[in-house]
């Protein structure tokens, strides 16, 4: 059945001891050549030109167009069993898009009709351009509670509400413009530095101010703090608690459906007439479809710094959860979906929604968990839920006229509290300490100082751990497994033993600026305690001889990292040669010795090298095993030679 | 002669085909210990405590008294041969000391007498406190010219000389309390952060500017620009060559001593009378010691912000000096310079200085070559020239009265010229092309914008491009060296050879949340590419059976990583699976297959893992070569059991 691999395997798995292979220079790459690929790596790792080779042109300019558009792609072949699919999953989320869109607007401070303009036009213009099938687009809580609380720090959304929805207009285009250009120059990677501790503590904290933020609702506090920031909050509710504290009206916990409680709230406040009883209610909307508002959008001007902040934390918020749902859903049922081109499609439709009155939006989790989970196929749900939007705007505003505000704050509330992940939280602080201390830096970030400055502390911090990794690198003793040539950490298996005379070492990380001086003590160190150990031992054996560096997981070194090696190689030539001289041993052969460094760092230190020193074949070996032979036939070969 | 070597050598390298050693889980570490480690190898990776162990509590105080002052170790000890060389040298660094002196105080915008100020009382200071034997301290070109430039900025110091004196006494004050924390918190390693690149296109973009700055008083051009930087000097000059413009009264190139230069250019300016002529000249200078100047130190008011940042700049760039000379020397001598206990010394350093009427100091390359090469033994030399500046300070100065201006302008060009080592820079081009960038960004920088942001630029490439590294780690594929077990990067080892059925992917960075997106994307598109080849290769063999991932060289991993390894394992099972189905093939293996994970990665893994799957035997491998082994005899075995 497999008659090459077992033919092959029959003649390959035979080891010659001693046996020693040449360590060979990687072909030679022309500079031009490898920043190709370099940029290519960084900023094309999906290869999304693959599918264009080998094509006729007109092929070519169709997949070109498809590649912009996916709509093309599947729209051309959409039947009437994917459309019954669609229009089921698509009324579907209309109904939980309607009142959580009145809500989150609510929630960014924003007339509530601006939350349904949101879940009309962004679905439309997402069904053309983005690559998932599931991702249900619409307001969410967390862009719309950051939006909401990074522009009310300056401008007040009662005061002055038209300058408040200006701003918030700008700062959903800036967002917009941010996330495509993002999708466009391909740096979609910057998203990735908000890791998974980051947001979980992130999300965790912003969902606390929220849920606080809402005891003005469902306690009935007028005059609440401006700012975020748990302290305010509290202070705010303790002084309202006792200057104006009225007892709430009413303290609606709705488990159910979100359309459930509005339309069982707005029924009961119409029937009792609650509205003449202190029960606020959203009142009169306006009918009719999204004005337009590009005369809105303001690009100069004192404000211009805000909306640009808040553009992009909103955007790079919102397009990592965005982003993060797609992902999920698409590997759910194994397709694949584009990050830079997904980011093009958000982007594209905050900008379009900047000009049609709507604020920013993403994919939401919830809303695509229900669409996914009710059939949804295509794109075509989110065109469905967009049609049902429009028939509410055009015909359905009056229905909301008495929809109590405190049922909308309960809907924030149960959305915001699903934001706490307690068990993920648990499993980081099972798996690393320190990214436990990420997240808690972002949870009371965000709590005690403010929304921007959690999060780049977390984002900080998380980038600190990488240069402190890289600072101090991984420096590890290895020992041979007894009989074979493997070798491995000595603290890791206890089986492994020392060989007498040599010095092993492996270095885990790559050796640059940040890590030459740290290589050198460290690598002193070891000597030192080696030498130590030996005088301990009683002169058993005749000391180090040889230390032998695997730089097998050397991923990349620079001028100074080769400088090190340089530097190290003629300090241990010249402490080799005293001891020879002191000891009566001569040995040809230099100290140290490099292990199957990877391709990048044999050119470097070939290029570095005029005299053709490291490229010896008695001073690069292709394994530790061949190197620990090598150097002891050596030895062995010599004191026959003394005696 | 080496008995145990040869026996040990004759039992060990026997390689035994298809033998699979067990991975085994490291040794149970508690979080406490760990963290112990983790952090004694960051703050205290020299392990200073390491003489202490095992001594009597007498024998450690005084271990204790000569760490703080490292006098105390060589003092006892110190005899009339060793102060024969120290007083040669002492003397010979005198000379240069005292023009230079004179001259960088000068540069930096100070009366001439704080420069001699500053080489007597620091350099006694060193003598008790520095651990270098070769370290000659004293003002430095490239900290006065950032001192005097950084603080002209805002105070001018011709209309306002006294501000601008207490203002640089300050910064010197906040540059050695700076440098001290640095040492006493053990955070030593920030300075490792300043590559060999930045600070050699720093250093170089510094002269060009300093040596235009002496155009001032090598061309006689009196109205100068206070602020640094290439297009205002430029423009300085061009304006002042027009409007001012007087012929160049001397232009005198010196490549003799400094002294010998000072003393000549002293005697021809009295004896001609030239400084009636035009010749502007130092003038009188009082004599006497060093008065004190706590006095004048500002710890508020409005130029805090300024001196604090001005000590910060100054305070990390002569500590970069002044630490990899003494690591020079000490490396040519062959003896240790603690880092954090020197930068404690060169700190205390300056906050006497700045006391004293001192500005900042650090140790000199070139006074310390001098030092070096004039036979110093210890810090004596030091001592003696102090000594021999204090005579100066007491007796000599009316001398300098004629002293032209020009020829410490001469002086400085002639030292900072020495500064632009385009070796090294034709060097880094050739190892390194990113390096070459970044030292170019540091020398354009520097030039073109200010000395803080030039080096802000520089410092932040170099992160960026360690992150850089991080996001898009190297993924290799592996192949067989054919007869040995060995595997390696198919693409540097054009013998290597793939395994037909499998993919052995190595990758070569710590996996964390910067790069799991990527390495999701890359993996898949390894797979994709695995399956077009196969199709095009008539399907001689039966497809992808296997993914075996490499992690010797994943140096760390966190809880995004732990994730993406739990998830691809998922998906790869899943694929798996309905191929299995598919084509009728049924494994009771999984599909991704481990190699080597290092001690931590395998503990994370582990406590990721509830139901112990990543650490079954069939699952984790301790080599390539073995894990490849075992699966193709698994198949092997399969295949025969369904024929």
């Amino acid at each position: 059945m497999e008659p090459n691999a077992s033919s092959y395997s029959s003649h390959s798995f035979v080891e010659i001891a001693m046996e020693v292979h040449k360590v060979v220079p990687p072909p030679h790459i022309s500079t031009i050549h490898k920043l190709k690929t370099r940029l290519k790596e960084t900023f094309f790792p999906d290869d999304p030109l693959r599918q264009f080779k080998g094509q006729p042109l007109a092929k070519k300019w169709l997949l070109g167009a498809q590649y912009v558009f996916p709509i093309l792609k599947w729209g051309p072949s959409y039947n009437l069993t994917l459309f019954k699919s669609d229009i089921v999953s698509g009324l579907t989320i209309a109904s939980l898009a309607i009142p959580q869109g009145i809500s989150y607007a609510k929630l960014a401070n924003l007339p509530p009709i601006v939350g349904l303009y949101s879940s009309f036009v962004p679905p439309l213009v997402y069904a053309v351009l983005g690559s998932s099938r599931d991702l249900a687009v619409g307001p969410v809580s967390i862009a719309s509670l950051i939006l909401g609380s990074m522009l009310r720090e300056q401008v007040s959304p009662t005061k002055d509400p038209v300058l408040f929805l200006q701003l918030a207009f700008s700062s959903t285009f800036f967002a917009g413009l941010f996330q495509a250009s993002l999708g466009f120059l391909r740096l979609g990677f910057i998203i990735d530095f908000l890791s998974k501790a980051t947001l979980i503590g992130f999300m965790a904290g912003a969902a606390i101010i929220v849920s606080l933020q809402q005891l003005k609702s469902l306690l009935g506090i007028t005059h609440f703090t401006k700012k975020m920031g748990l302290v305010p909050v509290m202070s705010s509710v303790f002084h309202n608690t006792k200057e104006s504290m009225r007892k709430p009206r009413l303290f609606w916990v709705s488990a159910g459906a979100p359309l459930a409680s509005v339309i069982l709230s707005t029924v009961l406040v119409f029937a009792l007439k609650a509205q003449h009883h202190g029960i606020s209610v959203i009142g009169k909307l306006e009918e009719g479809l999204n004005p337009p508002s590009w005369n809105m959008l303001q690009f100069h001007g004192s404000y211009l710094g805000l909306v640009i902040k808040t553009g992009l934390v909103t955007g790079i918020i919102s397009l990592t959860e965005g982003i993060a749902v797609g992902r999920t859903f698409a590997a759910l049922k194994n397709y694949q979906v584009d990050g830079n081109k997904e980011m093009i499609a958000i982007g594209v439709m905050n900008i379009v929604g900047s000009s049609t009155s709507c604020y920013v939006t993403t994919g939401a989790f919830s809303r695509s968990a229900v669409n996914h989970n009710a059939g949804a196929k295509t794109a075509v749900s989110n065109i469905i839920m967009a049609m049902t939007v429009m028939v509410t705007l055009l015909f359905l505003m009056p229905l909301f006229q008495y929809t109590p505000n405190v049922v909308l704050g309960t809907i924030i509330v149960t959305a915001v509290v699903g934001l706490i992940d307690l068990p993920s939280a648990y499993q980081i602080w099972k798996i690393d300490k320190y990214d436990f201390i990420v997240m808690l830096c972002a949870f009371l970030g965000v709590i005690f100082i403010s929304v921007e400055e959690g999060l780049a502390i977390a984002v900080g911090l998380c980038i600190f751990k990488v240069l402190l990794q890289i600072t101090r690198p991984k420096t590890v003793m290895l020992g041979n497994m007894p009989g074979t040539n493997i070798y491995r950490n000595l603290h890791h298996y206890k089986e492994a033993v020392k060989i007498p005379g040599f010095l092993i070492l492996s270095i885990e990380a790559p050796i640059n600026f940040a890590n030459t001086t740290y290589l050198n003590d460290r690598i002193s160190r070891w000597i030192e305690d080696y030498k130590e150990e030996e005088e301990e031992e009683l002169k058993k054996h005749s000391g180090l001889r040889f230390v032998v560096l695997d730089l097998s997981a050397v991923s990349a070194i620079d001028t100074n990292g080769v400088s090190f090696i340089k530097d190290l190689r003629k300090a241990l030539e010249m402490k080799g040669l005293e001891a020879s001289e002191t000891k009566k041993h001569h040995f040809k052969y230099s100290f140290l010795f490099l292990v199957n460094p990877i391709g990048e760092v044999m050119e470097k230190l070939q290029r570095a090298d005029e005299t053709r020193d490291f490229m010896r074949p008695d001073f690069l070996f292709l394994t530790v095993g061949e190197a620990v032979a090598f150097l002891m036939s050596t030895v062995k070969g010599q004191s026959s030679n003394h005696v």
